[in-house]
């Protein structure tokens, strides 16, 4: 009776023979079945763009909480479970208020997305107690990744946040169902020079090619974070107008 | 002996190499299960609605209790497993109660309703001593799902809250073993202008359809949560006269 | 190597593929396995009785405790795994006496109900230490089930809990393995206007018909709740008083 | 793969489809391989009679202790593992001394019973810790039963004790390996009016009947609890002196 | 696929369905791979004796400790896995000392047996923290059982302790992979008017018959417990002294 | 049914029956799978240089972070689970800290390694509680390797540390998907009398043949612990300055 | 299905029907993979001595360390896991030092060797907390034996210490891979009149007749303990001279 690979991948956080954490690799499975966030980072701040799937007439758009701010200065766009990304953003919030209080500055954007990337990497460990409520260890890997955008003393930045506990900057960054090919689309048109209100309408052309419904000011929510004003979920005003924005052809 | 995707679900808390959660999706069909439960949001209140199953004449039908509530301005309709259900709802009043403590406000409807959805996410962790007794993480995930209905600042709401975690607002939304063809009727007959009456008829027509016995006063029980008179489970006088109020040839 | 729906009831508290609870299912077979219990509410008190397995002639029947008391205003009745109760129902007796302590009024027979099944509900929890001896959680369900039996501000009442912690209120109810006759016997026999005296018959006639032994003053017991005298367990005479009262076709 | 009732039977405390505890029906098992034990009541005192199994010569019977002292006005004969009774009557002790200190008065047979049939209950579950030595939850049920006998304000009793954490009131009752034959005979033998010599020598003519060895003083231990004497292990003397008063045919 | 006996060994402590510990039975088999060690009781003491493996010319036969002193009026010879004995032994010895602290009297030799077989006995418990070192509770039986042998008030004695918890008293008793024989010789040898002299003769004796190795003073290791000298290990010198008084056929 | 080798793997910490310790085997298959990390020591200092895979011309190379400061004097390189050397390098910085202290004076390099090492070893340990957050054991073995370089009184020094806890010196020393190639070609190159400058070319040749894609200054990036300078990283314009110095037919 | 021997060697801790414990033979195997390690005991002193397996030329062979101090007066070879080494030889230190606190004399060599193996022998236990850091329970045997050298009053001295908790004391000892053949060899050569010189030279001969490399003197590395120098590490220079003293034959 040998065994294949799936006999590796049950236990939570164990190797396989080839040197891989099964557990991990299928949580980004769960990613891969969530609906499509995009970030775009620019000099005059970074744009966060995701889909919202609303599955009925009945359900208030409005209650699909998919990009939440962190600090007045950091938000963040997420894709697959949303509920575990819960428990990620309240860590960020901790992390970032005891920051504030303890070293009178800012947190750097860095600095939150490890927070939250330690906290990722602690599944499958046994904590004893729960003194500290939003902070506790999962007993498997989240299902969520995050697209953390912030502005510090190096300006505007965006990460990219795993399960695995890995992260790394990018310009731009496309997760999700539709991911593959709104990445490509990214590398295709990003370049650096790029003005908000541009980064703004290339978020919602990928968002529109990769979403089965046609794109609306209801199922798409964008938000910034600028150097002058912060994180700022738009609107519904907001939505209507730069959706009204886009090229006839696009919507 | 290669693996099924059988193998993956009996672990409470691990990813399917599909990036799914199986004992989650289980306990939707816990869920399915239950009996129906229906809530319809209106300016003038939120109308919640349940079947009751009365399995033999000798069984008292006021204590088949599916509608309860919360606080004074918040309650909440239910379906699956009510015993699960008590937890959940102890969690809702304690949130409750300690947040009007502590901030001499009244909670806001989605802020219980995420206070229930976390607890809800806590399944499978191993928790350290029981210092707070209505508290305490489940080892599986909850096998029920709830409707709240509250008034708050933003006027009269209603939210479905799932065993997932996940929780939306809706205008409308029917869950438990007859929600399918309940959801589709509440999307026909819905609208922004419904008055609580209409909305009250509208309930206890739906739930008549679906429903295999003779609808009474007796299997069904309504509540309505307004600006007004707050939370108000309708009392047996109540039940007789809406019930009274359906066209002939609806009852 | 598709696995089989037994695979899913092994472990203590998780779901199956179609939302079920095994374990919880399989404690209920153990009642079925247990001694008929039986429950009747009357407006002048409920009156409790149960059959008896005298299994040899040098067994003390006075010694199958399957009724007891609860408090002066409370009484119970078992059928299933009688070991198991006396964790419940010394459960029940604190929760009793510290809301007499703490409310300085009887507590609701609902009351008591929910607490009892609470405790229930809590089985395969890991609970750290044991400073309340009356009060560790289970790591099965509890294989018995309960009728309580009590008066309070709303007069006489009967509740039946289960291992899964549902509990419902009714007029009249059995349980065990002679439950399914029993209850047919108790809807086609009850009505709302019984005195006690009828109660008494009834349930002594009914345990007749259940049970393979021939029913005499050793192998049934009766107890009663009333406004008047509280929780009374009768005493041999009683018994031998109460069967000798029964109608000559019927012993 | 189907998997039969043996899959069920390795949790220590889950139930089988059946409602059945597989565990604790074993522990019965190892009883039935133990020695014989029996105990008969009377109006005089009860008697405890054990076989002793001395499987070499040069092994000192009187080590053998089958029969032991709990208090002074209470002892039990025990067949199965009898290491795992010295739990069982070392908390029996220790409830019994904090009885009395906290009453101020002897504790009743039937509560010291109880108190030892909780313990046995407990088996499968998680302690924490160890600050009462005597009182430690055991990782499976317990493989003894327990005849104790006592006397109290209701005079010379005895119980029977299994590991399934029940108890009954028995006028006469065997254990172990030799339990169907003794008990058959004790129905047929036992009366009421018995005097404290004659059950001396009926258990001694029942124990004879069923030891595969010769019964002689040595092979068996009496014991009595009597209103005056309290419990009483037969000496040597004692032994010699009532198995030289059975009658030639019985020897 | 019907599951055999061997299924259920392997949960260290559960039962088969005949009632069998299987964990315990194999620890019997660990103590009959163990070299032999045998007692015998005099009236003017015990005599302990052990033979000793040997294995390599290099190795300081001194080394092998298979008899050690518990107190002064206390001792044991081993068989088994000898590093096990360890901590009964360390048991022994704190048991001992804080019995003379406290009741400033010599503790009983049955008294002391009985704490190392509670000790045995409470294998596979889960302890929290090891406050007391020398205490902790094992995840398997002990594979090692011990010939306990002391000078009390009721004069010189020697007990038998096995890693299920049981222990009784013997005039004589071989353990090890030569107990088979060596218990026969003794049955044939033993008389309660030995010397100690011919104690030491008889134990060297059986020892040479079961040993495969020649017996020399270096091989085999002779103690004794007497009322006047309490403890003694032999010398080398002792050693080489009874060697040399056996009779030329036996060496 | 005989069990093959990959039985064993899978406890997270148990032998197989030729001694081998399967989950840290496999951790080694997650170094082979990391892009190449090479240290190579001189006596003017050590030099650590990593290939960085970046995957999406997105990507800030900048934030692939594989050579990391420890502490003034101390750094190193890493290959494998980036993720998880985040909790190595937190407790070496902690030791190091608390050593600078405790003793005053400058952690020797191999005294970090060690305690880096202790650490890696202490997997599959179940901790109590958290107080301690950089300090968890892992369920797991790390799935990195690192390349520990830094100065201390014995001068410029370079250790390797392994997942099971393993370390030792080396001159030179590859490791990751390239080590193989790598090492082989240090061991034609190294001499003890290279200067830093030529280690860096040696570094940057050996990077360049086992990279995929073409070396450029963003795809490696290199770092120096000198005594004078101690741990520094080197900057874009240091970086574009040593892959300018290549040799024309090197790049 | 019939299970194997094989079956019963994944519990870490349990018997097999043999009465043999697995993975404390599999750890033996880890032993027998590991580079020989060889001790003599002379009056003059104990030398010890190990071969080193430089893998690559790249490699500091001083940084495998195979040979330690323990206290001025002790010091310890070992072969197998060297990591698992770390743990014990951190165990004996403590030990040692808290020896000379308390009884301000110098520890016995036989008392720290018991030291490690009672810690060798909690293996599988599960330990609350981790206040004591050196002093944790593996969750498997160690996979590493320690040939322990020290001088005490009773002269210098040599002991065996072994995964199993089992240890003796040894005139002289081989481990490793190469045991089998220089355990011989040591028969053969040893005598209890040796000098040290004389020792150092036999452990050079028989570890140059096992490895599989030419012995030089940067593959083997020397270490004695003696009365006056206490222990002593060979310097580089000490190993030059020791080597060169080797006839022309044994190089």
């Amino acid at each position: 009776m040998f065994l294949t690979r799936n006999e590796y991948d049950r236990g939570v956080n164990t190797f396989s023979p080839e040197g891989r954490l099964f557990q991990v690799e299928y949580s980004l499975e769960a990613i891969k079945l969530g609906s499509t966030a995009i970030g775009v980072a620019t000099s005059e701040g970074v744009v966060l763009g995701v889909e919202k799937r609303v599955t009925s007439p009945l359900l208030e758009s409005s209650s699909i909480e998919k990009i939440v701010e962190i600090d007045r200065h950091l938000g963040c766009a997420m894709s697959g479970l949303t509920a575990d990304a819960r428990t990620m953003i309240e860590h960020a919030r901790t992390e970032t208020l005891s920051h504030d209080l303890q070293y009178d500055e800012a947190i750097r954007v860095e600095t939150v997305t490890q927070a939250v990337c330690d906290l990722a990497l602690r599944f499958g460990e046994s904590v004893d107690g729960g003194d500290d409520d939003d902070d506790h260890a999962m007993s498997r890997p989240f299902g969520v990744a995050l697209l953390i955008a912030g502005v510090d003393e190096d300006g505007p930045q965006l990460y990219h946040a795993e399960p695995s506990g890995t992260f790394y900057r990018y310009d731009a960054k496309a997760i999700g169902s539709g991911s593959e090919g709104a990445q490509q689309e990214l590398q295709n048109e990003y370049h650096k020079s790029l003005t908000l209100a541009e980064a703004e309408q290339l978020v919602l052309k990928i968002l529109k090619q990769v979403m089965e419904e046609k794109l609306d000011s209801k199922n798409v929510q964008l938000a910034s974070v600028t150097p002058g004003a912060g994180f700022k979920a738009y609107s519904e005003t907001d939505m209507a107008e730069v959706v009204g924005r886009m090229p006839e052809s696009e919507t």
